[in-house]
């Protein structure tokens, strides 16, 4: 089955963190072929050139550069806090339109409820798409504890703080226990697992409080009765003491997960956007130790990979501290905690 | 300034715990003057003879037998898991609409998408306020740090488990700070807290996940800015590991609160609704130590009161054992509970 052509509009902000669901559909995506980014700021350049470890694709100008006409889907590739979409965006996105593209945005501003834009659209014929909008309570699930029927164990990658490459190390863990034959399933639980085409999740920003716990509970299930895995990967979101809003114990206490992989980034101090007020991430003891009351062991810390900290970090005797392995999230990392996960998680 | 008079609709719920809407009305609301309570089980009695410590009205076994025309308003008076409402309910409320009578319905089933319902309403000239009905991303505030400028501090009276007494105890609280001339104020976070008046807060289970710290945060800010509290005290909702919707650590961590009061039921052994998959709720002991991982400390714990346990259970070795005071959420016990915040809270 051939994929839909997509380009990604990331608008400037290519190489910022805010970038990371471009970053992540240029990691891979089984929902779309990826063909391009629209980044004003790097136009000339390839992917490649700006970010390490991802597909190489053109960086084009504007949407307007976009010569190839077989390009059905324009994606936004950003998510900046508080998800208010910028008046730049949408002038790219009308030109999108104009060019018979159609649209998915996983901003909370809705396009769909942007009647202008809507008319725009409606004249193309083409769709729009807004991942985060909210579902009615009619569509949504209350938790009801059938989670503890499900036999296969749950694995939470979870961080010590948002935006530090827990859906990628969830993604190579996937990859790789599938390459030794293990069958096992991610939950997403944000926009770009949806726009990377993970079957199973929900995505917690845009859902009601009350139904989180419900929502997390009803994909782990629908996946179980599905896939039959052999064990769950569940997607962590911000970390659980971010004080921008704190998260990740619905899904240890929620989903019953009894493992946790913890992402950490050793070169942050303070969490994204805390520095003003110095917010400053727990050590990670601390976070293992919180962990542990809230009912699940940190089997391995996967530390986010930069280039001067690999020769500098000395994870041995980190590792040795803290009482677990801890790798860099690098291949010969992931293929370490991989081969962890089934050997403590699957024989157990 | 008269309060408008209004009935509570509970339907054959009134002594269950899903109607504990109804109870902290019957305890207090500065925005209705209850009259009286529809529920066809104890129609004929009065709420005194029903439940313990709340205002005395008649008991109506419909919206029928409610002779007084200056009934402005029906309210639904119980919260479902789940919050679905029933077709009995409903019915009863036609019949409100039909006498005259404006709806506050809490629940998560929207009456205001209730087309045939809201063209009832719009003919007989009524208001229809679903309580729970979500924001709008446009109306919503995201966390911004600011809450570090707050200066009264914020004591979270936090529980165990959900429908154990919480927002009853901090209104306890809250009445007698006021006695000894304390400027105190509560942030509410549920529809009830809504319903009794209390200016500042946000409904929490019908807030889109991503805007929870903020709306907490912006709630504070307002407080804060309009009146000039000494302290603040938050409402919390369900508990730190209730499985069902762990809640808590935004209100700890996001709202900055160093202050915690633990109220705590010591006749329950499981979770609400938890008892079939036998969700334990955890011992005071390790629930202090959470909450001062979060970064609060338990100052006191509050327990609900039966009359069983006040005459059985030894609270002097208890509160030796917890290191920290503890007492029945009774009238002394809120006394000494609300001398020990102002030492410790206002005087550090």
């Amino acid at each position: 089955m051939s994929k839909p052509k997509a380009v990604i509009l990331t608008h400037g902000e290519l190489d910022s963190m805010y970038a990371k669901t471009c970053h992540g559909l240029l990691r891979g995506t089984d929902r779309y072929e990826i063909v391009g980014v629209v980044d004003y700021k790097y136009a000339g350049r390839s992917t490649t050139s700006v970010l390490p470890i991802v597909k190489d694709v053109p960086i084009l100008a504007s949407i307007g550069d976009c010569s190839d006409d077989g390009i059905a889907w324009c994606i936004v590739g950003v998510a900046f806090e508080g998800g208010v979409m910028p008046d730049a965006f949408r002038d790219q996105l009308i030109e999108a339109v104009k060019s018979g593209m159609s649209v998915v945005n996983g901003l909370h501003t809705q396009l769909n409820d942007d009647v202008e834009f809507m008319q725009l659209a409606r004249s193309q014929g083409v769709e729009v798409i807004d991942i985060r909008r909210p579902k009615k309570v009619s569509e949504l699930s209350f938790w009801t504890g059938k989670i503890k029927d499900v036999q296969a164990p749950r694995v939470a990658v979870l961080g010590t703080d948002c935006a530090i490459g827990k859906r990628t190390t969830c993604r190579f863990l996937l990859e790789q226990l599938a390459e030794n034959g293990v069958n096992a399933q991610m939950i997403y639980t944000g926009q770009t697992g949806w726009l990377q085409g993970y079957p199973h999740g929900c995505i917690l920003d845009s859902t009601l409080n009350d139904f989180v716990s419900g929502e997390l509970e009803n994909a782990v299930l629908e996946c179980d009765q599905n896939m039959h895995p052999d064990l769950i990967l569940v997607e962590g979101q911000s970390s659980l003491r971010n004080p921008s809003g704190p998260c990740g114990s619905e899904i240890i206490i929620s989903l019953q997960s009894k493992y946790v992989v913890l992402q950490h980034d050793p070169s942050k101090e303070f969490f994204e956007g805390g520095e003003e007020y110095g917010f400053r991430i727990p050590d990670l003891k601390s976070e293992i130790e919180l962990i542990r009351m809230l009912g699940a062991e940190v089997i391995a810390v996967t530390l986010r990979p930069s280039k001067d900290q690999i020769s500098e970090l000395d994870i041995g005797s980190m590792s040795q501290e803290l009482g677990m392995m801890v790798q860099w999230a690098t291949e010969a990392g992931i293929i370490a905690v991989s081969d962890l996960i089934q050997e403590r998680v699957l024989s157990s």
